[in-house]
């Protein structure tokens, strides 16, 4: 396992929240997409001055699934935190979850939510290169 | 402005959140303090292989206060966001808020929260470096 790649933060704008971002604390958009098989839009924000090592990630719900019914239920604000790991199966065998779903994640790479919370935390785990254009699930 | 400087978690018992996120994510615990001034523990959990550039902090209130009361209300989770930034007064003055008091935080900083969440979050603001003993409020 590795460390904290990003936090998500569940929101229904992502571009009116990434101009509040960028006027009142500086920071700019890295990275800007769409995933349709999660239905879902990522907006990447860092730092003006800084490559990038552990962005925000803006989470604009496009469909039905679970982060409109997070936004529903608790509002906007922070939704998972997210950590690099080397090999996904090997971790979720590790951490003896079972049933988490690996999914064509943000940023082209592999990633999984872990089915249980920890203390309250949705973790997400990610791997740390994007997969192969014919490596995605 | 900068960047993320660290994600704070509320928790109800940081021993116990951190042997979790060690046996399950295999972070670390990089800092282990307690600031008696805003009544909170504060533990700095990171990668293992890692500088500790975006900790997760665990906050356990020691007493009252809004941390316990954010932990009665929404229970265990993600409470806040921290960017660094290099001159808390001069940032405040920027974004117009003249209510966010300057305290002494973690790791001998001078930090705030903005009076006002952005799209949900509680924002944190902190001076990338320790201040002088004899700076704090």
């Amino acid at each position: 396992m590795g460390r904290l790649d990003h936090v998500g933060v569940a929101v229904r704008d992502a571009s009116s929240t990434a101009a509040t971002l960028s006027r009142t604390l500086g920071l700019r958009i890295e990275l800007d997409e769409v995933l349709e098989n999660i239905g879902v839009r990522l907006v990447y924000m860092v730092g003006a001055d800084e490559d990038g090592q552990c962005p925000v990630q803006l989470v604009q719900p496009l469909r039905d699934g679970p982060v409109l019914s997070f936004l529903d239920e608790r509002g906007e604000g922070p939704h998972h935190l997210c950590f690099t790991s080397l090999g996904l199966e090997d971790a979720l065998v590790a951490v003896n979850d079972n049933e988490a779903t690996i999914f064509a994640g943000g940023r082209g790479r592999r990633a999984c939510f872990l089915t249980q919370q920890l203390s309250g935390m949705r973790v997400e785990l990610v791997e740390p290169v994007p997969s192969s254009p014919g490596g995605h699930p």
